[in-house]
């Protein structure tokens, strides 16, 4: 960290457009350029934007306090595994000092403006990241998220932002905040590019392991928890969330109203409590020795926190606990929760007027995520007055694709068929031909399992289909012998995690069973087969090709 | 806590039998011996001795500290799930103050002897529930664990000790003593006693919930790490443990060595690290408030904890998990870790002439474990010289199946075959017929995934067996047509989470499938069936009544 160490001037005018705080560094443009032309890969051609407390080699990394700077040998795993899959890293871009704040103004390169309205602040720490994607000079970009700063900037700058459950992506090469609560996110212009990169980052720096019963999808019709009241929001603010409830409803959702209490109890003991000394753990003493290097509200922040005595520390991670044990309570039987991401828009001077009394109702709705261990998605939802509207959808632990469904849903967009949990998790398969197929009667038991429905396939041509006398009624598709000729059977893949299967086939009554089928692309998938003499006693109905079709003719039912 | 206050003088002489110290409080035995007359419940008749730190209705708890005892209104979570099941409270053990000690000395009640060697240390904190069940004058007893407590005195009074996975029985109605790593335990003179008590506070007192795959069971030819060296161990204790490692051997279990520094080094944060400060946390304001009432070597440690920067807990906890997975790596392709669970047995003089010393060093192979989130069983293993001698087997989280199979190996018994992960893990089935049969070929594949074998069972009267072509050679069974008349079939029941079935369906290959089968008393469970037409090109070879007796007669293969 004693090493290459640089002083503001040397990066203070690397801005190019007309915003000159968005970016710390900038790397050449025909290095960029070059970059670009020759990527290949699921991102290829895409332009990254870096938060400068995640490490670019090459690059100084200086959690926006030059003092502080030095020069990694290496990215970060996560800057990592977006290169590997095609961006091209086009710059550092500017934060609040160490990640701590979540206005975007407390940096030595300048507060970050809005992308629309430059007296407003961008929110932050996130800032330069949001901001970039915004103004469209990054199409993708790297922010982190303690306390709500890959959400924040994302809502105020009307894009969208993905904070995955912590722990899931490698935060190797990030300068720490909270060490226990941090983690790296995604910023872009919609769901599908956020879900592209998250897939890319996910399977490409993986951290955390993902649970061998992980929900791979949000039921068709979710059902989502609101706040029963909204504390910080004007009349402007509480309609247009009110707008996007009513969307939502319209879309299909199911809303339930739930106290909101622990939520935003947790949220004032991540700053007024002991858990602040994470910070102080992180770079306490070197916001001590350089007193005249940091910004004056971040270094009170972090230096107030060197005398708290541990055993608050511990008392506080207890009501935590206890908080969170509610909040989940509260959350049994909904699959997402719903809030406003920011509750207001302050500008510069508000914020430069009361820095801390403002920061801190910035995260009504956004610090208890991680200290909960939630996953998040901020996506945009219209305006409220001049300023953009945001909202979040979060849901448990490792149901980060639960979120990304929600999160569509409330945008009005078709949700990425491949959720980026699918390229980190455990995931097994099953293809289905009768009753579960989408529409049928039995398809919510894969819904309630979690599974993600993938797509049409068909057999290869050397299957049967008999109609069954069962209730519901259901096909028994048989392989011919190898002597008689068969037909290809239209079906469905879900996707499921292993411990869904096999809860799914422990529940699967006879004469149904499971096992492996060959697809008419010559793969063999694990499949609906059934007993051989109950599938003889059926009605032979292959000749229509599938059960949808037969359904279709009358020819069973 | 202020209000049923006791002195020393009221319950000091409550001991009945030559050991006064043992017994801080016993009911009546009257009362006693009523109850266990007209007990019922899998443990009905059993004595039960419960640790003074946890609650029992209708006795005080005084944690070893009067000044601190109260009246509790109900019992502890585990001991209701006991007394549930059939046992009957006997009595309120002696303990270090406050959980706080491995010795058994630091209690104003006095110090609890060892029950063949009076001058020696009974090891502790949970002294007089191990002496208790070692002198008869209880059944099973209730211990609790946050360092070792629940081991050190197993083996130093030659009984069992289950330390089970941190969190997976509730702690309500426990005096905390480190509330993040606390948990509680049993004690019991022998292993499948001690998996009965087990099964009945994890089922009656859950917590934590279990993975979706968790494994169930060790392979029967398991791979246990041991330390390359072993310090604090004489010559004797070597050599004890070095038979140890030779009968594990001899029973068929692969020995590894592997460096125990990050196990060593972890032991060492938890006393002379910020995470003492947990210990301030849980009753520091009652030690600093009662000077005189503590016991002086109890009291310095937690009263020392007071100043403790919080900074510094977060920095330590930070080390620990870097130890942690430097240990997991250590432990990795290894099904259980075997270490001597005392280096030593000191006496009572000696600990009094160096309390905290000769306690830290009792510590060294038990301190890591709950750090590690570790779990453990503490059995006995011979004599090391004069003294007692046992081993304690670990196993990461949630394989407590796993490290109860392996200590079985390790007293040379035959493992439970109910092991009590099974009362409260979420458990499924698979019955089998043919190559996964145990012994059979393909029986390594279900071993692999953790799966528990559960004994013989056959299926109702109306099924075939046909030989299939497959490498290695597998049956198929089918069910006959209603006009039809088949045969019971012979089986072998396996127990596995969900995962585990789902994985072994996602890799079951053609023509092989499960599904639901229907068995001699009436019910139907997940079992192997097979596509029809492969079914029917197999040579039928029903008559064996099973797949072991046609191999025997020499029908197939």
């Amino acid at each position: 960290m004693e090493s290459g160490r640089r002083s503001v001037s040397q990066y203070e005018a690397v801005g190019r457009g007309s915003c000159m705080t968005v970016w710390i560094a900038r790397r050449d443009d025909d290095e960029v350029a070059g970059e670009l032309a020759t990527a290949s890969g699921p991102l290829a051609g895409l332009r990254l934007a870096v938060k400068d407390n995640v490490d670019v080699a090459g690059l100084p990394t200086t959690a926006a306090c030059p003092a502080y700077s030095y020069d990694p040998d290496s990215d970060a795993a996560v800057v990592s595994a977006l290169r590997a899959a095609g961006a091209v890293v086009v710059g550092k871009t500017n934060l609040d000092q160490f990640a701590t704040g979540l206005v975007g103004t407390r940096s030595p390169y300048g507060p970050v403006p809005d992308s629309r309205r430059p007296e407003y602040i961008s929110g932050g720490s996130s800032s330069g990241s949001a901001v970039a994607v915004a103004r469209g000079e990054a199409d993708i970009a790297i922010g982190t998220d303690t306390a709500g700063s890959g959400r924040i900037p994302a809502a105020l700058q009307g894009i969208v932002g993905i904070k995955p459950t912590v722990g899931v992506l490698s935060t190797e090469g990030i300068v720490p905040a909270c060490r226990s609560y941090d983690c790296a996110t995604i910023f872009a212009p919609d769901l599908v590019l956020a879900n592209r990169a998250m897939s890319a980052m996910a399977a490409g720096a993986p951290g955390r392991t993902w649970p061998a019963d992980a929900r791979l999808a949000a039921p068709p019709t979710p059902t989502v928890a609101v706040f029963r009241e909204l504390p910080e929001l004007d009349f402007e603010w509480k309609a247009a969330f009110a707008r996007t409830v009513d969307d939502l409803i319209a879309r299909g959702a199911w809303i339930v109203e739930i106290d909101p209490t622990p939520f935003l109890a947790a949220a004032k003991l991540l700053y007024d409590g002991a858990i602040v000394a994470e910070r102080y753990s992180a770079v306490g003493e070197f916001v001590d020795q350089h007193p005249d290097d940091v910004d004056p509200t971040v270094g009170g922040i972090i230096s107030s926190a060197r005398d708290l005595p541990a055993h608050q520390l511990v008392s506080d991670v207890a009501a935590l606990e206890r908080l969170r044990a509610d909040a989940m309570t509260a959350l049994s039987g909904v699959d997402a929760l719903l809030v406003p991401t920011a509750p207001f828009h302050p500008t510069i001077a508000e914020v430069e007027a009361d820095p801390v009394g403002i920061n801190s109702r910035m995260g009504t709705y956004t610090n208890f995520c991680n200290l909960f261990d939630l996953c998040a998605v901020a996506v945009p939802a219209g305006t409220a007055g001049e300023a953009q509207f945001g909202v979040t959808v979060l849901a448990r632990a490792f149901e980060d694709a639960v979120a990304l469904d929600v999160a569509a849903l409330v945008a009005g967009v078709e949700s990425p068929s491949v959720a980026w949990p699918l390229a980190a998790a455990s995931v097994v398969e099953l293809a289905v031909f009768g009753a579960h197929l989408r529409g049928q009667p039995l398809e919510h038991q894969l819904n309630a399992l979690g599974a993600r429905w993938a797509g049409p396939l068909a057999t290869a041509p050397r299957y049967r289909l008999a109609a069954l006398d069962t209730v519901p009624p259901k096909p028994a598709v048989t392989r011919c012998p190898p002597d008689e000729v068969g037909v290809s059977l239209a079906g469905e893949r879900w996707l499921l995690s292993p411990a869904a299967l096999g809860q799914f086939l422990a529940a699967l009554p006879a004469p149904m069973q499971l096992g492996s089928v060959e697809f008419d692309d010559g793969t063999w998938r694990t499949a609906f087969g059934c007993d051989g003499s109950a599938a003889a006693q059926g009605k032979d109905i292959s000749e229509y090709g599938g059960w949808r079709a037969a359904l279709e003719a009358g020819a069973v039912g």
